[in-house]
């Protein structure tokens, strides 16, 4: 299924190995979801794919919960089905309670309405709106 | 501007007046940004819609500054430039600081090009991911 | 402005100018809209839009209005401000009311809003929703 | 399947339930489609969703097989798979003829095609089309 | 499953299976692919969409394998699942290797990234973007 | 303009402004485009950025000139005005002719169309395009 096959730890390149060890290690799990082992393929896309999320999802100034929630938003709003499944999960073992799913839910929905409304109407954006220049 | 005239106090129905005096109230400000006003077009469309933002966006499981960067995610995706705007400058009202509006920023490109890289794979959900039935 | 300028009847191609002949004839008005004047860098891209458009955008089993909603509704979705500006334009003239236009809003904002919903669900589809093999 | 999983009418709170009998009148049916099922999990949001959904849906300036074809046009662009099943099935409940919905695959197709013709163009809006202040 | 039924060639009319005769003999294939099975319940779109689609498909100033890397992009952004696998199977067809196929996911991954950054800054366009007057 | 002001070579770090150094200097120009201005806010942003679009955009197995023409796609098919302008631009500077042009726009809007026909379509992917796993 999908545009390539998965690849098994067995199919991979030495150089994707080790992006597979360093997921199981950060992540503290042997399971290596189906999108690591599709970019597989391209090793250096992997790799630069993996070590990117690792940098943008840890903790900072917004809490790792939130970022899945952010991720979640973004996915819905581009249809992206197995990346809605991965994150909501992700989310979950974060701890997303049943109330912010159902709140995360409500304001995707608030957001793609007033997103509609606001670009059936055309409406200029406010002065006040604009950052300083 | 747009595909309808933003209407002035003096223009609206007294149902839309209503809503405006509430939003007035609720927000602390006599500022009508120019969504309501072209909404105001259609008064129970500007109502039903105020009604639930309210509600949405009120506090809850999710904090309001949480809330305002889901909304700016959702019409980020969307590519609805009113809505960043505005929700932008509503996240800041609410405490987001410039080291969350790069986190906020980094985030959404990173789900942008793994949405991107996802369905370009095709790749299929992990069992894993799907809720128990 | 845009990628391409905008071209004047002097500055194109006599190809062009028989497609812009042919959209004067069937609207009835000397007024060629700027999209026609930019696709007319392009002779057969513009002649081939055309035709298609005025023969999808005829009378048919849905009447002429309906379409131009359906067309406002789409491009609304995919966040086309030129597309939302023109076709509202249209519709109006094919004699969309303004209680029209606000249940056109409501439907499109009803469906961003269900569509957000449904897919940070990822609700399977009912087996009674797939046509008859 | 999905991010939750589809609640039975044993498994939903009081509050969903009466929904899910609301939903039972207004259609005159028994069966009650999977959107809602998931939807129950947060009984506040299936409320504020059935009842929005009822009154935008019902007979107004427009009719409702009208709005039908309009949320399928919307939940197309937005790749919404599920809605576009559902609405499809809801649009043939309605009338929607086999001709009907060859013209609205059509008008989707064509607005598609130009929504991307004008947005790799960038062309301005004609001063025309925009709403007179 | 779908919104139509895929019909066979028993079951079209004589002006769709014509269409198959041309798709058969400019392909090299007897297969017919399930999307021209679906749109064949309308033979007047199913006509027009294969021409124009035959058409834009030749070899021109682009060489056929960069239009199918192009349709694979496009696909992608919309989510459109059933055209990311068609064409990247014609690219594959068409002479795309690994190493471009990797390539082809890297640009689409940077586009959606700075898509969604650059949406979220509302950067305005700089002057020497715009075309000349 | 923006939701957040432009940043002048004299307002951004040391850290951002050695990202502008690099940029010219890969570039040969000294100018330095609006969205690095934005994005300089958050230099850690901007500089991972860079160097990852730096690495992406190389000659590869495709050629810099095909990989501007797919950012164009990915770009209009998400509605991102500022991208459309700068890698349009950017492709012309490689060598895009008025025929390449022509011949993106018409790939693009054919794709556009045919995505939205088989969303509407709801078509199964048939098997011969499924990967081999």
């Amino acid at each position: 299924m999908g545009t390539v096959p998965l690849l098994s730890d067995d199919a991979v390149s030495a150089e994707a190995l080790a992006v597979f060890d360093d997921i199981r290690k950060v992540r503290g799990t042997e399971y290596i979801n189906n999108f690591w082992r599709a970019l597989a393929h391209d090793p250096a896309l992997l790799k630069a794919t993996w070590e990117r999320l690792k940098d943008v999802m840890a903790p900072g100034a917004l809490d790792p919960l939130v970022k899945e929630m952010l991720y979640v938003a973004v996915s819905t709003a581009n249809g992206c089905s197995y990346c809605v499944h991965s994150h909501t999960a992700a989310a979950k073992a974060k701890g997303m309670t049943p109330e912010m799913q159902g709140e995360l839910l409500a304001v995707i929905g608030m957001a793609m309405q007033t997103n509609g409304l606001v670009t059936a109407l055309q409406t200029p954006v406010d002065d006040m709106f604009e950052a300083e220049p």
